[in-house]
């Protein structure tokens, strides 16, 4: 017997015969004996719904009164599916209850629509659990030492179940989602793209801040903060299949560095094109340049990804970033209007079609050369590289976005990744 | 400056535009200078919307278990309310939060889906007020003692709007509806139906359980207990009629018995066809005879209004009540393998197709006569009369309820209803 922790997405819940189906997949697991916690999203699209008529009502929520606001009337979508999957379960025969984030209580701080979760209440969740009750937990929400309802922010859900996951100090989490794992890149763009059955958490958060859509960033951070066993498996297999099947499938996120002989050094390649490259030409090379420049980039509410500065030479240096693609003209402006004249550079350069391309490993720290095959191969295939940017178990590279497919596959044959069929870590 | 309570039904939540309007209304009232609370309903069709996804899952919802799910789900309505409303305040300027009932906390007992209300706290509420802000705050649910989710059952949002007018001890409770006021008979059905400006309590009371639709007797019992002065008035005047205007429409229910020397002697006539009628033939009279008749109707149950027995001759009686038409076609069966076989009662003879009419006034007490001028009133129109029911300020009788428009004009000429220009109470 163990204490598992299900999380289920939006469209795994999207109407009453999905809710019964999760139902079924649940009642299957409890009757195996395990004590189960679920933590499941707004039905598919009611997330959307109850923001957009709150939109119609104030188009600019921005101060904390108006987020608060924003935050209680999200919070519903969650509380109208926990119900759902409690009479679900009731229904066949499987003692269930369910929880709002208040009721649990889910702790968080007061920064409405991205609150950061600080503290669970188990007491009420082990009572029940002791009781043979599943026990069903709003995600996306928590509740403020002035007992405000909080939300956490797009794909919250994730980071709910992860969090309630450790304060159980649960054997596994299982988010259900509707890929069917983590793969060595997108199949989309390289069919040859195999499902890791393990990857290591280092490697998960860099494929997740790089692009991989599987699972919201900061529930890996928090699974890797408190070591919470997490497995990502598809929602679509039918809700009968052997449990033993079943907790075995999809990919899990591991802890421990195994000693594998056959470790593959790259375990897979993350890319994405929603960025765009800005530079700024002939900068006088002088303490202080760089946060003339993104000062008032980041004042204006822009992310800065990638950050480039060369060695200067005659005093005069470039200096390169990458910004949201959406955020691109903002940028622009912001540079010729704030920071051009009170710098004096030369020129102003931007590119919004570009991509960055990364291979991601956790052997790339004990081995050398992975980078420079990075590069000869992508320059085999006659791509040039823009930009170049680095970190432990990481190789990021900016190229033209018209490459984009073309250097994910030639990079996913170079490394071996659609022979290889071991766990990468 | 005073404390006001303004309760909002759903139809008037339709729509985000209408909840606009709704918040142009109360900010009115809050730049008058008046301390402001708020309490809607849902938005129209949303609980039924709810309740239907909850009924795919489990059509029978009967256990503690699943009721208290219900609740949990069907809150939900009430919660997106609030806190639409709140943004539309706030978009207007008028600083304004919402509650739902457990963060005030309504506190409440255990019996979900109708559940009543204990104790308000009003704490929060009155610090809120004092800041300058519009409190807005659920309707229809409360918290109960182990911090479930309760609601109060339909048309409950009535009882919340009246019990936090109590608990603030505001200075008025406004229920906003879809009629301008309580008038004395359906206009419907009478054209020369007046609007009453003031109606006692203990006629509201008595109109509003007798099928006059415009509150929830829970409601209205809740406002003679704590003497809350209420006031029925319309949503659908235009939000930007001068204040003193509105604060004087609709009907306002009294408690002081005033001294006006034209008072009416019968304030209204109430109806309703919703009724069956039942008559067991031939029963023995002795002890315990009535509960033999009506336990195994109750065990069913089946809620019983009219109850008549008459004087026995050669030890024998007729028993006659009314059941919900509904319950028609169940409670004949109920008695014919129950009752019928125990008893021993000679016949069954059952009639769906009745009306029930009554006069209602606080007048009745004091005046002789009223109950003979109905019945020859009736008698006129070649009505015939089934069954008289009679408690102290109204009389009710059962017809065939092909009768039932012509018994409610003629009574209300009879009695001068639609001539009378001054309150009834």
């Amino acid at each position: 017997m163990a204490l598992i922790v299900h999380k289920y997405g939006g469209t795994s819940m999207g109407s009453t015969e999905r809710i019964r189906s999760v139902a079924q997949r649940v009642a299957k697991w409890a009757r195996a004996g395990h004590q189960m916690v679920v933590v499941p999203s707004a039905m598919s699209g009611e997330t959307n719904r109850l923001l957009g008529l709150a939109k119609e009502l104030m188009p600019n929520a921005s101060t904390p009164e108006a987020l608060r606001e924003l935050d209680a009337v999200a919070a519903t979508g969650e509380q109208v599916s926990v119900g759902l999957l409690a009479l679900a379960l009731q229904a066949q025969g499987v003692p269930a209850v369910s929880y709002g984030g208040w009721q649990v209580a889910i702790e968080t701080d007061s920064a409405f629509t991205k609150a950061r979760i600080s503290r669970i209440d188990d007491v009420k969740v082990r009572a029940d659990l002791a009781a043979g009750k599943v026990v069903i937990i709003t995600g996306f929400q928590g509740i403020d030492a002035d007992g405000n309802v909080t939300t956490l922010g797009r794909g919250g859900s994730d980071t709910s179940a992860v969090a309630v996951a450790a304060a159980l100090k649960a054997d596994e989490c299982l988010i259900y989602t509707d890929v069917d794992g983590v793969y060595t890149t997108d199949p989309r763009i390289v069919p040859e793209a195999r499902r890791l059955s393990t990857i290591s958490f280092e490697e998960m958060l860099e494929m997740a801040s790089l692009g991989s859509k599987v699972l919201q960033i900061r529930s890996v951070e928090f699974a890797g903060k408190y070591r919470v066993p997490l497995r990502v498996l598809s929602s679509f297999t039918p809700w009968d299949i052997a449990i033993e099947e079943e907790a075995a499938s999809g990919t899990l996120i591991t802890f421990e560095e195994d000693e594998k002989m056959e470790k593959a050094v790259v375990a897979g390649i993350a890319f994405n094109r929603d960025e765009a490259k800005i530079s700024v030409i002939g900068v006088p090379d002088r303490p202080g340049i760089a946060f003339s420049i993104l000062g008032p980039v980041a004042e204006a509410n822009i992310d800065i990804d990638v950050i480039i500065q060369n060695v200067s030479h005659d005093g005069r240096t470039d200096f390169s970033f990458t910004v949201p693609r959406n955020d691109y003209a903002r940028t622009m402006d912001v540079l010729r209007t704030k920071v051009q004249p009170v710098i004096g550079a030369a020129d102003l350069r931007g590119d919004a079609k570009i991509c960055k391309v990364s291979i991601v490993g956790i052997g790339m720290r004990s081995h050398v050369g992975v980078a420079s095959k990075m590069f000869r191969t992508l320059s085999e295939e006659g791509i040039n590289i823009q930009m170049i940017t680095t970190s432990e178990i990481k190789t990021s590279v900016v190229l033209d976005e018209k490459y984009m497919e073309l250097a994910v596959r030639a990079l996913h044959k170079a490394f071996g990744l659609d022979q290889e069929a071991v766990a990468a870590a």
